[in-house]
């Protein structure tokens, strides 16, 4: 049937998503991908790349606007900074585009922009330009906020990118001809790594809007994470990483294995998931897996470095639960999850998001 | 008394937004302003600077989403465009972030999406990164867009500033020392030019919206102006560039005199607006001269180079009506305009915008 309106599920982060992008939006700009060398558009990456710059944006419609660990403006920030920290820019500068609800309690306003100002300040990065809009009452439900985000190349990468070759080499692998951290270079031998607890984000404001009485249990995990990226490129070694917004653990380990065209072996015992979040999928019949997060990363290193990068995650504040969850295989296509109970099965990617509006 | 609550004028390009941001934005955004040579957030500028790149960004929450002249998608291109083109860069790469309403027709997003695409084609431009949300119905008015912008200092920008330099000097005023288009740049004996008529966009909007019955006659002005910049610095001998989009002319020029510190003297019988535009403006005791332009530059152009100058204006097909319209004085400060029945009048900054959602 031909598709008449605009669902949820086409700006949920899932395979939904996916087609609707590419059919509605890409299929309309007349985009030509110049450099083989840097990140185009096509691969629909964290970042796009101009350059020796990349260049993102993420639009935010969190609700509620403040929630346990977070509010829309340090999510924004964070969101922005860790879209360029992910594919090795240095972030510099972001902008700022408001959208205010007539109406809108300006004590929340003022909040929500210390705290952009506060996440700002932890990133290292400035807002330089923005932009101001309010509409009338309903709107806009409160705010929304989109934030875009330039970033240089990050001095360390070319090393980082040159030791993954090296350490790919000297295990029978294909070197690592790339300028950037891109989410198709994952290869048979790579290991996954992740950097902490999954599902606190959507879990938390799940909680906090529903009222399921866990409420001060899991807070949101927003963090901007240039500086556990820039611990880890220091290391060396990683050919890929990836901030696990919409659609989780099992978007971005899917969008690995389609872009790369490579299967991953997750193991399941591996994942860090906090009790809370646990029984809180249980009771909702959500899968932890598919939940947003705001503040952890999945690393791609090749084979030998990963010990040393979870030891650099690990050693960074908001990594201390970082685990190798994985390895990337020739052996099939996909992501198949090793259980816990010691059975095999498909990790598919998230139709939609099971959680709304949380980001 | 203290403000508690958002209200439409705070975002409206008046004085009331100019307050608003300096008060309640820019006041928690720890930021320094590194570079004496760039243009620095705190100018509020069109766009900022970062090294050799400029970067802007605009919010689009126009209603109705499609309208005679254009729509929402092209206003969004041309503005991050226009934004980008008059601080003297050459327009490269856009991000796109949309807000989708559920239940938005399809065939109005698929025809948004193209205007977006035949507006880049036209620019020059790419679209490289972008993100979509999808809200609940209710959760956005049809859609919002933001856009941002980077791009690179235009190669022709220092000759443009050079010139001016030049024919400064050889007329007894100050040298330019400046690496942009800035609009803290007019001086004494500098020459006002508009590239044509005044009003367009915001009255047909209006008139479209209201059903005054004059839908046919006004179509919106929006077009991106970037080879029209060209054109001016390949002439050379302009030393600031504004498209007179929120708050309109009466804001353009306010907002080059407070930022230079020096008087406007602007002519009222030199500023084009159309018949139909004029007329409904009396009908419904709007000044044309604060009413939101998409496809109009007020330029600031140093004594001599205003013909040459004025000529390449009216070469481009965006600019046949061009005109100049004033001059930068000495003799007072502020805005004066010189009336068409012979008397003057201090042409204030408009307080907000006399009609929502044009932008």
């Amino acid at each position: 049937m031909k598709k008449e309106f605009i669902e949820l599920g086409d700006g949920a982060g899932g395979e939904l998503m996916q087609a609707f992008i590419k059919e509605r939006i890409l299929s309309r700009l007349r985009r030509k991908d110049r450099s083989t060398e840097g990140i185009p558009p096509s691969l629909l990456d964290d970042s796009a790349t101009v350059g020796e710059m990349a260049f993102t944006v993420d639009g935010h419609t969190v609700w509620p606007l403040e929630f346990p660990g977070g509010d829309i403006g340090s999510l924004s920030v964070a969101g922005t900074v860790n879209d360029l920290s992910v594919v090795g820019a240095r972030p510099e500068a972001l902008s700022l585009s408001l959208v205010l609800e007539e109406g809108l309690n300006i004590e929340v306003l003022d909040r929500i922009m210390s705290s952009i100002g506060a996440t700002c300040e932890e990133a290292g990065v400035e807002v330089v330009t923005g932009d101001t809009k309010v509409v009338e009452n309903g709107g806009v439900k409160g705010m929304v906020i989109s934030t875009s985000g330039i970033g240089r190349k990050h001095p360390l990468l070319p090393s980082c990118l040159s030791r993954a070759s090296d350490l790919r080499s000297e295990n029978g692998g294909p070197k690592v001809d790339a300028a950037w951290l891109r989410a198709d270079l994952p290869r048979p031998g790579d290991v996954i790594i992740l950097s902490g607890s999954v599902g606190d984000h959507g879990i938390s404001l799940l909680s906090f809007r529903e009222g399921y009485g866990f409420e001060t249990e899991v807070r949101s995990d927003i963090a901007p994470l240039n500086q556990m990226m820039e611990d880890i490129m220091k290391v060396g070694g990683v050919v890929a990483a990836k901030d696990l917004t919409r659609g989780g653990l099992a978007n971005g380990v899917n969008e690995w294995s389609s872009k790369s065209g490579f299967g991953l072996m997750i193991r399941e015992e591996e994942i860090p998931v906090k009790e809370p979040v646990r029984s809180a999928c249980d009771m909702l019949g959500l899968d932890p897996f598919e939940i947003g997060n705001e503040g952890k990363l999945m690393i791609c290193a090749a084979p030998g470095a990963q010990e040393e990068v979870l030891k650099a995650i690990r050693a960074n504040r908001y990594g201390r639960d970082g685990a190798v969850i994985g390895d990337v295989v020739s052996t099939h296509t996909g992501v198949i999850l090793e259980t816990e109970v010691g059975g095999k099965r498909i990790m598919d990617p998230p139709h939609g998001d099971p959680i709304p509006r949380i980001c």
